[in-house]
């Protein structure tokens, strides 16, 4: 009894002790914890479901259906397209869609006097004329508003002169032909081929050096492909297609009227004489038929050989023609309008669940030359796929941690207007809060394997990403895009990773990196540039960049389109839904030793120079050491962050958003304010 | 038995249920809630302890030992001073001082050679020649190293020609000179008084108007009070002394040959010819003794009454003397250096207990062109008080939410140098995190009331501050500063609130509030603006600012001072330690209504101009209208904040910090970068 008594009472405590136990246990785990702790395990199952939720079909279907009518920036057409994508944006359960209008200045042809080129006889007769629009591809007969290729920008005239060759119409080519083949272009129409550097500066290079005009043409040693058939029956340019293109020398302002200010009825407008970046000669550019008729017959001296492109005919320099032809000389005909024309962007967003004051964006634009089958609609099919999937993601409950915008931009191709006017309206907005920008131009000029170039601070993003991510080649089945990549496109010697290249210039994120100084990147699938040596891909800004070029030949299963949209997708989903922001600073680091490295080496081979003008890079060095050094101290500091302290979370997040924006000189470059 | 055994089992489940609930209890609060949920009531207790440690004597003997000897920027003294102030506030409990150089342009007289003015005859004989020093006040006749009067900056030369009277040099003086009188500036020595506008910007309008030199002098008419006798026996200006100062025209660029960039051993340096600012004319300050010998011959017509000063004399224009002294002309004698000279700020810091990484700062400087003792040493004296006061509270405990950082620039005098070019080397880290800049130059320019400028969103925390503040004047005991202020100095008929005015520029806030967009304000004692028409305060940069001059007559008790300082480091301690940020975003839509109404207004006044140029000021007036709304929005959902969120609450303090920067635009104004 006395032993029973005692184990039973024994057994009460305990039983009591355990109870109490379980209740400072319940009190516990009853009492919430701080609000804003969320889960990256679930995080990292949304991601799972956003990258499979993306379908070849349907970016097949986005793609079909946004490339069968011209769009060019400021017609009626690219604003239902603006409509229509707002509306579906809406409809796949986006928070929010806006459009967002912007009055800028682009340029258009005159539909009553078409642009051309001439050979004229001593009478100013015409004895020969360019061709006034491309043959219109099959099934698109009936289409009207293609508008023929010309120079955007060009200013109107009618300059008559010699023809004088000059190369792709680099600064170099330009000193080549002064000092050593001793031709002058001063007052004489230039003929350039086009690659190599952006058109553009070609012009710029063409006014400084005296020109009165500038042709350019695509020769086939930059857009054909070897063993590959022009359009329709394979990808190459035809010999009548010629591309279109602005010839602004912007240096990232914008609407050439406002540079540094959003474009809106209140601001105040340069005029036309001082508009940023506009040439001052008429431009015009042609397609390789029509330059042989040009060229064929051109005089004075043979060039060396890399000054010689792939048409049957000797490239002589010019000035003039041949003997046979001395009367003849070439008389442009450019009669295109500037025009202040309303411009639209389509903004949507979904806010962020505990941070809406942290952005990610991810923004491409809409407007093309003729179709866009590649540029940019491959681009904006994938952003909207992008759109449709994280829509399914809301329904199921999923919302990211920061607010995720899209945008679709207008006018990209009159010189990164929409995006830009767009960053000028909410520079301050998005200098303050801004964590990364996505861009999402044409997401395929080739069919060989990945191309990603980005911020270094994305490296490990993008490797970690892609490792997630299925290769979209034939045979390659449970292989990785990060394997498929990798193996087709290694770094260096040194450097065991596919390669990553630094951004450049010349697409929407310009205004947001290379001025504000968000973290940015851009992926799209790309040529194999050791073996397709061309600039871009052939049908490049031609009529003959419609939907058939992709389906045909570029990415029949749609798949190529599919991992770009994941590439894309991934990217924005975990640097909106990460609790710490997946930024590597130590690769920034890592990065910025190479570039200085790389300098120094450029120093070195002119040590002479370097002497005289006093040239150390011990500063630079110095800077590069201490920033390696903050960036590891700042690495490990990581290791030990309490993520649970939503405060601790934040500052230290606040330090990776705001690291792109300590690279950025508020009195920007000189001359080059936004740069 | 039965009984007893159920009222003793019902007992022992009470016991074991109150035990489980106390487990219960014990596990709800054992748990750490989120770790940043700080009290402000603990905060407004430690404010308290805050302002009355201040203490008048202490303010005294903080001034006393600074002001001893003449601490000119770049010299010896200005950085044994910095040393000192340095080791004190170790002292005192700073988690860190150091000291920050930079190597900026300053400007000297030459030892050997001093700067004068003369008369000269037909032969080029000196008949009279200006004061080399003003005489030494009592006390301070062994002090070695009084600079004496010059112009900052003023190019060497030698100039010779005729005078002409030019008013305070305004435009508006230089306009009647040659519209109405007729008489050309070019080529001869203008002569004006000080006063009206900065000094620098005569120097501007004399150049623009062709003279080849400009003397400027303090006139009793704006340089002393009726009923007060000069220095030592009061406080006005003795016909001896005159007033240094640099004649820039810096825009807010700091160091003249680094702008834009700190002045470091790495930066890039212009060349002295294109230095921002630097005049083109010699320039001399003279004292009015010196100046009655220049005018009292002069001929020419009388001006009328508004030019014309307090001197016994008739105030004439010229050019040149009467016809009795009319072969007699003027000589300007400078050979003033300018040097790259090493300056000191020390720069002092508390860190946040939870946001380390936002600032408050505290900043004022410490050069000063002989003793000081108003500017800047009753404002640094100030400082170290706050310094002092907020290190006891340290040591009790306390430590700032936001991190508190305290400044003593060096090389204000010669145009904000020091504060400008610690600014340009954290620009990026201050625009990220400074939550607002409060300046501490001269804490005292008169005996009547307080003067604060601020940034509108700063009002409110004012008013609320100084009613926790006691008035300092005699027989106000019991009065709060906010009603002593508020009876001496009312808003206007409309507003029933002490006046608070506008910031403008002249002192260290430019760089931060002017060019960064960081709320900035200042507080001193002031005069009776309505009785005390002279400009600043009579002895304003001469040798007779001394100790002397303070304790005498501006402030025997030092609770005037006392009070300044509780103003200056109510305000920062409140920034710092509030939850929420006291920033009011409906005094900001309020004010911006009020700016836009009186420039409204003045537009009215010239309706035909408004007419031709077809101004309107529609847009602006929308856009404060749309700016209200959004205040008052933003206001009201403060009022529903969670603030034991601490990521809601970092997220609305955020968004308060920012406010004042989305006023900046990164291009400046027009011709003025830093603007």
């Amino acid at each position: 009894m006395r032993k029973e008594g005692r184990l039973t009472r024994w057994i009460g405590w305990t039983v009591v002790a355990a109870l109490l136990l379980l209740s400072f246990i319940i009190g516990w785990f009853a009492k919430p914890t701080c609000p804003n702790t969320p889960n990256d395990t679930a995080s990292g199952k949304y991601l799972r479901e956003f990258l499979d939720e993306m379908r070849p079909e349907q970016i097949r279907e986005h793609l079909r259906k946004f490339t069968r009518l011209p769009h060019l920036a400021g017609t009626e057409q690219n604003l239902k397209y603006a409509e229509q994508i707002m509306k579906e944006w809406k409809e796949y359960g986006l928070d929010s869609v806006e459009m967002v209008p912007y009055d800028v200045l682009l340029s258009y042809p005159n539909k009553t006097q078409p642009n051309y080129i001439s050979i004229i006889d001593q009478l100013g007769s015409e004895v020969f004329n360019t061709s006034l629009a491309e043959p219109v591809p099959e099934g698109y007969e009936d289409v009207s508003n293609i508008v023929p290729p010309y120079s955007a920008f060009s200013p109107k005239g009618q300059p008559e002169g010699d023809l004088v060759y000059v190369n792709y119409g680099r600064t170099e080519d330009f000193f080549q032909l002064e000092r050593d083949m001793r031709v002058n272009a001063t007052g004489r129409i230039v003929i350039v081929r086009y690659g190599k550097i952006f058109r553009g500066n070609k012009v710029k290079n063409a006014m400084l050096a005296g020109a009165k005009g500038i042709i350019m043409f695509s020769d086939p040693a930059d857009y054909w492909a070897a063993g590959v058939q022009p359009y329709p029956d394979g990808w190459n340019l035809p010999g009548g297609g010629a591309q279109r293109g602005n010839v602004l020398n912007l240096n990232g302002a914008g609407d050439p009227l406002t540079p540094g200010y959003p474009a809106k009825e209140y601001t105040y407008r340069l005029s036309l004489e001082d508009g940023v970046g506009l040439p001052k000669i008429p431009v015009h550019p042609i397609g390789f038929h029509d330059a042989i008729n040009l060229l064929k017959n051109m005089g004075g001296p043979i060039p060396p050989n890399n000054w010689k492109g792939a048409l049957n005919i000797s490239y002589r320099i010019g000035p003039g023609f041949t003997d046979d032809f001395k009367s003849q000389k070439l008389r442009m005909n450019i009669h295109s309008n500037n025009q202040i024309t309303r411009i639209y962007n389509v903004i949507g967003r979904i806010r962020g669940a505990l941070e809406p004051d942290r952005y990610v964006i991810l923004g491409g634009h809409r407007d093309a030359w003729v179709f866009g089958g590649i540029d940019p609609m491959s681009g904006a099919a994938v952003v909207h796929e992008t759109v449709r999937s994280a829509g399914r993601l809301i329904s199921k409950g999923w919302r990211p941690r920061r607010t995720l915008i899209f945008a679709s931009w207008d006018a990209e191709e009159f010189g990164l207007q929409g995006s830009t006017e767009w960053a000028e309206d909410n520079a301050k907005l998005l200098q303050e809060r801004a964590v990364a920008y996505i861009n999402a131009d044409s997401a395929i000029e080739g069919m060989y394997t990945l191309r990603v170039d980005c911020t270094p601070s994305l490296h490990t993003l993008v490797y970690d990403l892609t490792k997630q991510i299925a290769s979209p080649e034939e045979g390659e089945e449970g292989v990785s895009l990060y394997e498929s990549w990798h193996k087709r496109d290694n770094w260096t010697d040194n450097r065991d990773a596919p390669r990553i290249s630094k951004l450049g210039s010349g697409s929407d994120f310009e205004a947001y990196f290379i001025r504000l100084g968000i973290a940015a990147g851009r992926a799209r699938y790309t040529k194999n540039k050791k073996t397709e040596r061309y600039s871009s891909y052939p049908v490049y800004h031609s009529v003959y960049e419609t939907f058939e070029v992709v389906e045909k030949f570029y990415d029949p299963s749609f798949k190529r389109l599919r991992a770009v949209a994941q590439v894309r997708g991934g990217l924005i989903f975990q640097l909106a839904d990460s609790q710490l922001l997946p930024l590597d600073v130590n690769q920034y680091a890592d990065a910025l030793g190479k570039y200085a490295q790389s300098i120094a080496q450029l120093g070195h081979r002119h040590p002479e120079e370097m002497n005289t003008y006093r040239v150390s890079f011990d500063s630079l060095f110095s800077a590069v050491e201490n920033f390696t050094v903050a960036a590891s101290d700042f690495h490990e500091r990581l290791q030990t962050l309490n993520k649970a302290d939503p405060l601790q979370l934040r500052i230290v997040n606040d330090q990776l958003m705001y690291l792109e924006r300590a690279f950025i000189d508020p009195l920007g470059l000189p001359g080059r304010p936004f740069y």
